[in-house]
């Protein structure tokens, strides 16, 4: 283990399936392509990263509170949850840790029930519509967050 | 394994407490009755059926996601979770398999939230108010969606 | 006339343009190929059927309320009036026989306006999504209905 | 013909039923008793009366229109149309006449789509939830508004 | 006192000025000429009458809770509270005594926020837009309902 | 019969009254006064007109429906049903033919009710507020979507 | 008694509190401190002055019916009530007196609640979110009002 | 007068009818009942109890306003106000007072115009559903607030 | 085992995170502290507990369609599910049990979203507001629900 | 300069793209072109034109309230500013001109933002769906409202 | 130039044409007759007055950005723009001066749609419904809030 | 001139007050600084930058309109016109270039009418909540837009 800051990125559901689930939408990287991108963004940026999914919102809620312990900030996308999940938004505010949130489509041009997110109010900003290099973005930002210059 | 199509019946929250669950809304027939009788009837139209319930949203949209590999079509049945899972449409989205929803009441005479499904949006049809017999005429309608004449 | 038990179906406005109604929707059936093999099905249900069509909404309250006299259940597809009829409610619920509902397309997955049906209140259960085919289920669902096992 | 004012009585969509319908909602009386005791009420109060009922729309229409030819007011109970027919507001306007409102059950008791009335913009006044009896209340209320004293 | 049954109309806040406020939506009669109007018809209905007027939410309620001992139905015309007393619709409930509601004009041809009405929960049928003479009528309705025939 | 294209106008309820109607809403002009001028102008850009009128919803639905055999474009004042009929808005669109809507009024300027139309999702254009006028610009309108230049 | 004309202040619910009340949003004068300046600008407009305050609906409600036989305005800090009385909307309407609304706090930067007013509609104007100040300028409004150049 | 610090229970409209009030939902007990209750509780507690009820709203405000002069905390069964006093809501910040809200039913499955409190934005807590069994939990809860371990 | 009563204290998301998560609004108590607290109050009452405490929301279900066969009467407070969780309100009411909502601090002065709780439907009462001493309140008040007077 | 009327055609935001802004809505034809064909029926009605194009709001108000010095009417097609721009009303209300309102495409199948025109209420009436050609059709509907016959 | 404070007078779109603008609404002062009243006032008070008026959004924001750097209060009347801009909400925050807002006509008695104000969220307070009054007692206020007693 | 893309980088009203502006929100960095950062991030990306600021909303509509003639991509942070402009939607749509939003806070936890954007149906993603750096990122996804790996 380094002693270099981790960031704990959290997927959650139907993010494994990315890929083969409507690529008009969701683009044709699979969740290993991020995970592998996301990782080399991060050690060019000084960060470990941790790369989680589940379908289940319970285990997304133990993920965001026990981050607070081992990592320094959360990236989440937390797909559908995103717009269902107070659970969720509660349990990145337990972690009492920067939060960057990041959607793979413009989900404001969507369907209406997609505009709405609970997880920003615990998030410092939002990126979303950029598919993988959202997360990079993410990484980018987060960066910064927890390393001010 | 034979190699007649598969259909794939999930069962949502609280469905395993049927014939106990406020008979006056749910009627008498266990899940296992169901479960029966929807056997006897696949077999009747040449089909084969795997028959799950869970309480966990995160294994229903599991058992959607995986459905394509093996399935020629989903049965579901999603109670509560049908008035408030977008992970579970997105689920059934990805699956791209024909969809058919059922209720054992009719939902649009019970209380106004359970007037809305977020899985109608992925499903080809809906079927409600008919009890077992629901499942039934699902299996009858999937038997025509997934060889029409 | 039989005493086999007479089944009224009831179809609303523009359903006697079946066939070159937006296809993409309503495919391609018409509502004589509907009659057709509701009648097919019925003899195999042993049941009788009576199939009425009109684009007055006066004619369609009409035949609700005399169905009771002459017949021992309602299937009806309302067309446009699904949506904005209290007076088709009110006839169905004034004929106290069981109701089934059904639409050619499911309706959940078009405009808002036609998510919310009147008619639901009075009906038994509602099939939709499923073309002729749905006119068929609903046979089969009032046949058990009428005669429960 | 006399030459005494006279009262056209419109009843719109499944009045025809009354007896039958849902008596503990609207009574056991029937439109004929409801009649007669119009006719004998209003000949106590020097008034002719038209009694008609129909469920189409389009006639109710047409009655409330040629009425001002023929007729010095209008007693309404429009029935399913009071909540949904903006042609019949029209119709109503367009006859000049006064109009009274009736409805044998309180409507604002009753479902939430049952407590909009269209036909009040046009009406002097309404009167509700009286059953037979409001009818009598309304040609009382119309003697007095076609001669105020 | 005579064993007589006696009504109890109760007058809201501002049926004191009538006469004076607004005419053309309330008419020229004060509530002397209502009070001695509903007095000369509830004798020839073989009823007595106490007539009531206050501007206090709290009056209102006291009159309507005390109502059941001494009196056999409520006529209210509650005024501006019609709209926002929820403690005046509990105290008619309480007293279960049947209710008739008035209002001078007809509240539906009015501002939006008073076509609502609380009161209309606990009362038997509402008669309203007859000005004075809606008293009558509605003295007339409740000699029916503890009378009927 | 010419071989001119023929252009059906379908007129709504109440339109018969025309000129009786709310002079300060609908003018002076009768429906006949509108059906002469009408056909004056269709003679000038080589058309013919049939010119119908009905109260009746299934009526305008049944016009509609048939249209398309006969008929190079509607032109519809739906009067009240403007805002009320699902069924008039399917019929237009199976008559799959350019429809023109116009209204004698400025309805945006009346009460929030008729701002809403179902009809507008079956037109090629709207034409409101220019009354008998209006007619004469829908011609017009219908000649260049019919023969666009 | 002068000859001067007199404006009646009416105070509502909790403004006999003011000094203690949340002096973050009230400020530290006390009613009594206004009533003073009050009486003093009064004099200086040459206006006399009755000032009261009631946590009573109705009491309310009795003073703004009696002005107009005693007074040339009013002036009006309905407090609590501002947001929830028809009554008091109605007793302001009926004294046919120009009323001027004053409230101490911005109540359009409080509560969603507080943003509506009934009173508004009776009212000439409304100043708001200048404490004591407010009465002031009420007065001075007031003053013009009723002696306009 | 003792030394005990003196808690303040205000009933608000019809709570003095309890025990012959609708009993399914209010139950069986008196308010005289409640009283006894809660004064023997809060002996046990070493507190003391003021025991109020009134009609009017303006009552109820005042009590509130004065508490704090001579009380160490306020429960609060506002009945009907509940839902419509802003000038309650505003009493009992003005007091400054802990305050505990008890409901004898259960708000929450009653009509939906009940499940708005304006009340609880001025509580500590909120404690319905439980009879007269609710006024000495608040007791209980008071005894805490008041006196924290 | 006992054959005391045993009631079923379920806790939901992020409630094992106490004294941690945000203290100004959750307090200090860690979820053991109200364990413990719970256990000496059940002692005193004659009553078992089981304590249980999870982050999913179908593991809650499981806990709630299961206490029917072990205990007497399930104390939730459900954490973020309270607001968006049918399957959890459907598993309450399949239990047939006596059922007593908690909350640590008053949701109904918490952001908009957290006023609405599912879970009220299916609960005798509601508690809220008290930290801690709200499971003590709550056991007070189970033991009158399954042992009344 | 002539002595024929000028009719103030205005153009807001966007309008100067046409040609180029999607085509599959707003047609091929360029401003230059509407403007050329507005100057030629405007000649052929005996009409001068001022034809005007801005992105600025504050430049249509302007434009607006200049116009009833030097113009007999204002024909408008506002752009993005139909449904945002309160100012523009109220310039086009104190122009006391009449005011036709023109939409390219058919606003009320567009997205639901379009649907709401604050200019209408400033309009005698609207035309829209019709591209160039409703620029003539104004003009033709403008010659009648300022010259009627 | 003085060392008095200053006061930035902003004056929104279509004030320009204040004495032909809807008299009946806003009366027969012009904005220079305002101008004249408001700089009489103002040397009264000891203070300058800037007065400004424009029709462009953009040019307001200007004015109330500079401000800060020349002046010591904005009293405003933005007109159209106070229902529908954020930006001149944001550049009066920005300015971090006393902002009081003026309307001529009293909004509140108006469209619906002049009900809301964006600016009021940045203002200490709010004047309407005194016409050119309004604007010397909005000076009166400003006085006080930069020079409290 | 070089011959690298250059991309547009549009800011709206009050941006120009950087770095004063409610620094707790929006930060310390002035508009120069984020321009001189964008400038370097552009240059390291090998991409050229036009950075604008303008209170004015029709001079954003012209920049946005004139950008696809000499832009590969726009930037943009439409400060308050984001939530109120159609105009600059449709500005952004007729460039037909990539679209990046961007907003300095995070705005959905900001007031309710920051929640929602009429820019994001025009741009392929958003970023917000980074203060200066979401400047970078946007540079950083605007070059993948254009440049796709």
């Amino acid at each position: 283990m380094t002693d270099r800051p981790s960031i704990l990125i959290i997927n959650g559901p139907n993010l494994n399936m990315l890929g083969q689930r409507e690529p008009a939408i969701y683009g044709r990287d699979t969740l290993a392509d991020i995970e592998a991108a996301s990782r080399t963004k991060a050690a060019e940026l000084g960060l470990d990263v941790d790369f989680l999914q589940s379908n289940a919102e319970g285990e997304l809620v133990d993920w965001a509170q026990n981050a607070s312990k081992s990592h320094a900030g959360i990236i989440i996308n937390a797909g559908g949850y995103t717009h269902t999940s107070v659970a969720l938004l509660d349990a990145l505010t337990v972690s009492e840790l920067p939060v960057v949130e990041v959607h793979l489509s413009n989900i404001f041009r969507r369907e209406e029930f997609r505009h709405h997110s609970y997880i920003s109010r615990a998030a410092s900003g939002v990126i979303c519509g950029f598919g993988l290099k959202g997360y990079l973005l993410a990484l980018d930002a987060m960066a910064q967050l927890i390393r001010p210059d």
